[in-house]
Parts: structure tokens; sequence; C-alpha cells
């Protein structure tokens, strides 16, 4: 069967500080999945300052208990941050960025996203105000 | 020359808590792989408490020490955490998951997965009691 | 329209240790890239103590405070280690390399990397001494 690429962009809502999912965003972003029986998807999120994650869909406190670690592993303020002019949210921001990923790649299977049971993908917002962010996704198989 | 996937998936053995090396696992679970001459492999794993990394394939040392690195770095019991239902060494193994990813992407060279010398695949194993894990391998090229 | 896989390799200089922008050395490598309307970049760095991630392109401080926070969170000497024969910089290299990945998958629109304005790729070296690190870069679309 011949592979083909199929390619969009989604702008998203503004999301307040934190992890929320953002799966059934991405699924209606992309009803061409249907066309591939075997593939990848590929989400990619053209900024510096938020992430993306595939985790755990259900319970909100997991989400939650993210948002609470990450401040702790990556603290605002540090004594040894030198860009800080964009206030103290940023570089910590920056940082969990790249931590956590600007991407996730997930594969096709019959038409759908083939995730686990409990998979979800998260929209990581690092920013205490951010305003709607891009993704990229593209479906190749 | 016309592209194609192939898609299959691997059901792994229950592992112990830790890193460990699965490169010889997925290699043999596809032996398609000697007809792509060059092309991009996929290995998504679809939990949420386990991930997959690539890293050094020599020393077991080294798969030691990332064990404990991340029990220090994403501690069980942290005061913060709202999640605890699932036991001490849930929460921390979502964050790891996250951290560490839940895929790699290796291409491939005339028919081989193209690693570094030094380079393997890690199954990330973060709770305690976990039963086989499931993954899904996609080459395409 | 077809779809085609362009692979090569790319030897980057030695870089000392930190975070460098390596967006231009990627982007002269493939002048191949105006071929693709719609397709994905694949950027995979063979070894296990150097790391590619996508962030800010702007500020240097920025990298600058990325070492210094990885130094921190991940750091030398930690009482835990067991593999230290290569020298006090290798296991937290090791685990840097993890934490911030070895490849990174970026979408092809137009010709062109479809970075946001503010992304660039980052060569994360984590070694002290380290001799020119080889990456294998692929396009398919």
């Amino acid at each position: 069967m011949l592979m083909a690429t199929f390619q969009t962009s989604l702008k998203l809502p503004p999301f307040k500080r934190g992890f929320h999912l953002i799966t059934h965003l991405i699924e209606r972003a992309v009803p061409e999945i249907r066309n591939y029986s075997a593939g990848m998807a590929y989400i990619f999120i053209q900024h510096t300052s938020a992430g993306l994650t595939i985790n755990e869909n259900a319970d909100p406190t997991v989400r939650m208990d993210f948002e609470s670690h990450f401040n702790k592993m990556v603290p605002e303020n540090a004594p040894y941050y030198k860009h800080d002019y964009e206030g103290s949210d940023d570089m910590p921001a920056h940082i969990k960025a790249s931590l956590l990923g600007n991407n996730v790649t997930i594969p096709i299977t019959n038409g759908r996203f083939n995730l686990g049971t409990w998979q979800g993908v998260y929209m990581c917002e690092h920013r205490n105000y951010a305003s709607g962010r891009n993704l990229i996704i593209t479906l190749m198989g």
C-alpha cells in the first residue's frame, strides 16, 4: 500500500499553568487518521516554555502532583539563573520544557491512536500567563 | 524506492524495578528490519509508570546508578503528593516515566538499527511489582 | 505524491561542556529538505553522554542557566554512584543524556524545518573533554 503524509496545525486555547489533558483536542483535529491502517502520529509544540508528554489520563491529582514536583525540581529564583528579565517563571519554564520534551510520537493502528488504556496526551503549560500555543500534527504511514 | 510501514507489538516479560537492557528483545521482534535500507524505527511503551530510553550498554553499574539517582530526584512520599492510593511507588513512577519518555526513535541504516557503539535500549520499570509491559514497534522507510 | 526517505550523517566539531545552538549546522547538512513539502526530520545523536533538545534560540544566558541547573539536579560525585572510573563528569553525563533525550523530531513544511520563532536545536555536551559527536539525520515525507 502506498504511504502518505498528512499535516495540519492546531491552535490550542490558552491554558493556565499546569498539566492538561488534550487527547480529545488532538483527535478532533485529525479525522484523517482513519485513512491510516498503520503508521505514526507526531505532535510538535512550537514553543520553548511549554511541552507535551504522555501520562495517566484518569485521576486529576496525578496532573496536580506533576505541577508540584516540577516546581520543586526546577525552582523559581534559583541563585544561579542569569536569564531572569522575563519573570521568575520564565527560566524554569524553559528547563521544564526540555525535561518533558516538545513532542509526542504515537503509533497509529487501524485508523486510531494506539495509546495504552491509561495514556493521554498532556499539554504542559509552564508560564503563569500564556496565550494559546500552536501545535503541528503530522501523520505518516 | 517505495516506502513501507511495518508494525508489530511485543509483550515484554515482567521486569523488576530498575533499568534493563532490552535491545536484543527488540531486534529479535522485528526481523523485517532487514528490508529497510534507510528509515526509522519507533518503539513505544503503552504504559504510564514505565519508560524507554537509550543509554550505555556495557557496564551494569550505569543502570544501577540510574535507579539510585531517579529515586533521589523523584522521591517516594513527597509531602505534596495527592495521588497516593496506589502505593508510594506509583506517583514517582508516573513522573519518572515522563522524564525519561515513553518512546525511543532509532534510525535504520542498511537493514539494522543504527545505534552508536555504546548505545542500548533501556526498559525503565518504575513500579515495585509490575506485570509484563506492552510495546508497539513501527518501522518506516 | 510518493514518499521518500533521505538519510545522512553529520560529524560535529568538538564542543566544550555546555549547551550549544546547532540549528545552522543541521540545516546546512540537509539541503535535500527543500524537496519535502510535508514530512518529518529526525536528528539522532549516537552517544550516551551528550544529548539533543530544542529550546530558546536567542539569549545565551538561557543556555548558561541550563548548564547550571543540570549540574545541580544531577551532581558529580553523588555518594550513591558506583560507575565512577571514567571521571566524575561521566555518570552525570549519562543521566543528563537520558533526561534531555538523544534525538529531536521536527516537522518539515514547504521544504523547511517548521520550528517556532524562538526554537533552536541544542547540542548538549555533558563531558568535560569530548571529541566531535556523530549525528544521523533522516528526512521522511
